[in-house]
């Protein structure tokens, strides 16, 4: 159950599962684009390391999904984000520098540690990423959310679908997924054909949001 | 072995197992305050959302038990806990204008990386509390005493009892056991039966201290 | 592959792998030493309470070997470190008053989080110390160095063999090796006899570097 106008549903418009495209992109992005709007998923990241991408995903899908930057480290990656209009930037990062870089773009900045999460949120009008959530194992999906219940988290990682369901059933805003849904193999790092992105993308549908 | 007048030993009377109420409480908590003391666990601590219960939780068992509150976010909630007159209150963060909030009354800031607990030790008078230290591992029960050979270690989170016991081993000065003693089933959250309760608390026997 | 001139690679002399000396040292350390360094592990470091022992190693090894000092906790730790000759210092944590008191030698900080191995490396000229990074999973030896791309990090912790591979394929640039090599048991801390020591030794000479 979602409350209206939290920062996070207003960044994602309503969109609880963010799909993080791999660092270097996806060969046939545009047909992965199709197939991952098709499904209902409509909120992406590209990494800060392929922001020369952005303006070409913007011109084919900006007025279908909500194309966000992600992995941004320094304020001059956030200023070039904004620059080249998306429409949101999440960071592992937490910095006033960064958020300040901002403006008015959401910006969702991240930590690990309940401190470092609240620091966050400090910053982040409230949001926070939780990053990497992979890392922490799925009990933290549990204790966290219950340590810091006035905070609106994002999760973000090599997310599985059943950790994506602990996180967002825990009280988690939305989930950021690297790797699962577009990469066929963790290590190889090789992009999914586009029915096998359909068939994992249909296994998150009960998360996508409205 | 315990050094004499450690800042957490004074805290907690000499109690080295501190039993955390769930957020909400239990039913039949005036019960489960009876089978604790029965069985020697003397150090309890009710979540600052459970602050409305404080009053009558001191006028029952004030004398008998160390009562704290714990998960406190902010100085406000702090202060909340000495007014109502906690005898100890602990953090997950660490943060400076919580520990003047405190005044005289002991405070246990929070942290979980070794950065964190060192910061907040320098907080707490040497003193800072592991939390959630379940999610880290086993492991870090011997790694973290290790690396901070000075600072007096409060383990706190989902703690089984060899985890608990691990931690001592290892040098900790308390551990804080939530769920585990009280609830009969982590995500149903039900509260255990006195008889289960006093069985459960029986098993930490050898760990209460003083 | 190694970029030449790393902040790394020049404190460690190009070793890929410092052997951590126990605490309170091993009683046959002279032996232990050849052993190390026939088996070309030439990089050690000694851990701040182990101190006094620093003029006798620098005496006997310290043209053949890179020798520093570990586990620095405060400023002053650093300065001792400094005036007994050290090659470099590494600390668990971050701190400005640790790094300035490092002066011109190589300081190596820690942290355990992506926003702490940021911090750190900003302190320790591009270069960090992951630590302990044993507890985090071997998960996080992928996760990390994508996340932070620019930092220079260097793995310390219980790190078997293929933990230390993962790290260094990686991108790490160098792994710290506590207990696996010079003790028999992790519990006992029991030094293993010198035959063992090379047996262990020599199932790490592929990562040791140049």
């Amino acid at each position: 159950m979602m409350t209206p106008m939290s920062f996070v549903d207003d960044a994602l418009a309503g969109c609880r599962v963010i799909v993080e495209f791999p660092e270097g992109g996806v060969a046939d992005w545009i047909v992965a684009g199709e197939v991952l709007l098709q499904e209902g998923l409509r909120a992406w990241a590209l990494p800060a390391g392929s922001l020369t991408l952005l303006p070409e995903v913007l011109a084919l899908f900006g007025r279908r999904a909500r194309v966000g930057v992600s992995r941004v480290l320094d304020a001059d990656g956030v200023r070039s984000a904004v620059a080249g209009g998306a429409h949101f930037v999440t960071s592992p990062l937490a910095g006033a520098d960064l958020a300040e870089a901002a403006g008015a773009l959401p910006f969702l900045p991240g930590g690990l540690t309940p401190q470092e999460i609240a620091d966050a949120a400090r910053l982040g009008r409230g949001a926070a990423q939780v990053v990497p959530a992979d890392i922490m194992g799925s009990g933290y999906s549990r204790t966290l959310p219950a340590l810091l219940p006035g905070v609106e988290l994002v999760a973000t990682g090599r997310l599985e679908h059943y950790q994506c369901d602990l996180w967002l059933e825990a009280g988690a805003r939305a989930v950021g997924v690297q790797g699962v849904l577009l990469l066929s193999e963790e290590h190889d790092a090789q992009a999914n054909e586009p029915g096998e992105l359909r068939r994992r993308c249909q296994q998150f549908a009960d998360l996508k949001g409205n």
